[in-house]
């Protein structure tokens, strides 16, 4: 049983990962000229933060780096209620960090004009200018699907080792979708840090990526306790 | 032993994310300015959709997410044929629903002006105009071979536990391959889905995309028995 | 331990998906207009054809679907050198039959104008137009090292069920660096089928994919077998 | 117990390969006209190179292929100190053969003019122009949280065999986030094999690649030992 303080360091270091790479590769090197990653690239690049953190971290901490996963993840039984607030202010400084460290990067270079760590929004701060109604949508359900493919990956039934790949490759396909939508969160501490270095409206609209992501948590903790789950 | 309702309900769940997933990838980002995933994108989403749902609900139901396969692995010996009823309608009830909620995502926006949700065809619905000759052997061809590497990944003999990651990238290796044909089907409830909310010609063309891919899975399952399984 | 002809069906299946499934990809997806698939998507299909087909077919014939391969793993000791002939006939074969398929599907829309199926070559038939001398240098090197990963990762010491997984992506690992030289052979039977339907260049450079992968393979098992192989 | 030989050769095979296969598809196919595999594409060969090293040549050597990785698992406690001086020379050896046949190849054609072979920098020798304080950062950064998920994903408490592909593709996503900022090294001998081909600032900055990854790689060992690792 690992300690509070290697659980807490796990979930700042994934979530800074997760931030610093997923983010850091949107803002770096997607749109590098001729031979830029695109969305392909970034959606890779976040979901192989989840696969290697998943892999190196999810032995200390269950490998959460996210607060609706952990939400949902105490919805589902699968741990204490009482652990979250320590996970979730762990993780929302991890991502902090990470914006932060990533922000100093970016501005590095003689003609640097950044001014959005590639922060999520709706309406006319989303990228292809989907409405409030589409962007709550989208976010609840891959939020939900990514928690029955979280709780599913790694009940005891299933396939001993392969969660770590199956959830991070589902965070890829995740942003596969979503990225024109919302830029996709699914993670409120992955929108946090970047909306602290970028443009107001980041902020503004930084409440619906945590209720939606938090509400698509527990709506697909739901589902899958009802039908699917083992009587355990 | 799951119960009936756990086995459909995992079907509707892994055939809604395949149809949500890999339509909604293609729909949304296929084509986004500069940046867009392209036809690489939407392949890898696609595979995923089944690995995540493999690995996912797999223990649940055998996570076949596609009417064709079950028919493949009915012929196989690998399912009841008793069961090939429900499964079926609980995978077109989720491509269906999978394709309303898209049509909502993909509407919410100002100059939304969708009037094709990933439909498949051939001839001049075709996306590189192949005839119906060619989408016809395409689509027989890819879901024979498809069966094949679902059988054969997930016999005793095979390494335990790989058979998902197998089967989910032999999805991305046939949309790889076939999408200008047909769009790549291969899949009947995928191609229901979106064709309800699509333009008349997807519907008109449809029972190939029924017929063809259960075809090819019969044919695969056939060749399996054959040639390559284990006296068991 | 399989009969004859389960292996060689295998071997013809293996190798009819390799080429059908990889330069399908490149004639059918490569350069389709505005989202088309690229090297890096021909790249990616390629080794999911020996991943796919290594997890479904391997139990049953070792999963080569390449001569060469076949030709090292004699030279290492993994197979018996009287079983060569056999699965080097059903390899061509295989080839033979995927690029007639290809073929048809290809020509099968109005403005076909198919006049090569992604054959292999030097010099003015290289799509880089790089000389004699750097292709050959080329395909040695990167069959060599394909087998030493081949036999590493199949080795008893080495991680189980993983080879399939290793050795697919190294198929796309030398796919990415290579295409701009020969198209990327490795496979003298891969390069057979396309040219016979191919311009008449492919075929007068094609003992160059026979000999250089051949040899590059035979250089690779002793290269394993002299610093890396435990006494067995 | 391998002998040191086979260590030493598995070794300089694998920083062969890393770099043989990361700078080759950097040269050769990343700007390849219309096709070209791009940012991703090099990111992909980059991390496939250790991932089928690892799976391959781990079993001999552990499969470090660099030389920062071979000081931050001494400092974590995986290796003795006392084989580092063999390793390194081993993995210095193996990139510079690299890099000489990569040469071999790249000027094997008529209108050849290759004047870098994919070589790292900063300031004005950055792809992005990026300074020497954010080319610092990143290096130090990325190579503390490789080493990281080195050491996670190879403890005792990790899930078996599934080490080589997070480190591997841990690799791709470095690459997918800081190939703009440095070419990303994180790898001293990677990046001292292509300078003794490349113009003289890649020998002039050559410095910074050896101290900024190995002090990262003491950095991320120091944090998991202190953070994470189990009392083993």
């Amino acid at each position: 049983m690992a300690s509070n303080l290697k659980k807490w360091s796990a979930e700042f270091l994934g979530t800074f990962w997760l931030t610093f790479g997923g983010c850091g590769s949107a803002v770096l090197a997607a749109a590098f000229p001729n031979v830029g990653i695109g969305l392909l690239g970034v959606s890779l690049a976040f979901g192989l933060t989840v696969l290697t953190g998943a892999y190196a971290l999810g032995p200390v901490s269950g490998g959460h780096f996210n607060p609706a996963v952990s939400v949902g993840l105490a919805v589902g039984g699968r741990m204490k209620a009482s652990e979250l607030p320590g996970y979730i202010i762990a993780q929302v400084f991890g991502a902090i960090v990470a914006a932060w460290i990533l922000y100093l990067i970016a501005t590095g270079k003689a003609d640097a004009n950044i001014t959005d760590l590639a922060t999520n929004g709706y309406g006319e701060h989303s990228p292809g200018k989907y409405s409030l109604t589409a962007a709550l949508l989208t976010e609840v359900v891959l939020t939900a699907v990514f928690l029955i493919v979280i709780l599913g990956a790694t009940a005891r039934r299933a396939a001993a080792g392969f969660g770590g790949l199956a959830i991070g490759l589902c965070l890829t396909l995740i942003h596969l979708i979503s990225i024109p939508v919302t830029n996709t969160s699914v993670n409120p501490a992955r929108s946090t840090g970047p909306a602290l270095f970028g443009p107001h409206i980041a902020l503004e609209q930084l409440w619906l990526f945590w209720a939606a992501p938090i509400a698509g948590a527990i709506l697909g903790a739901v589902i899958y306790k009802l039908l699917l789950a083992d009587e355990e």
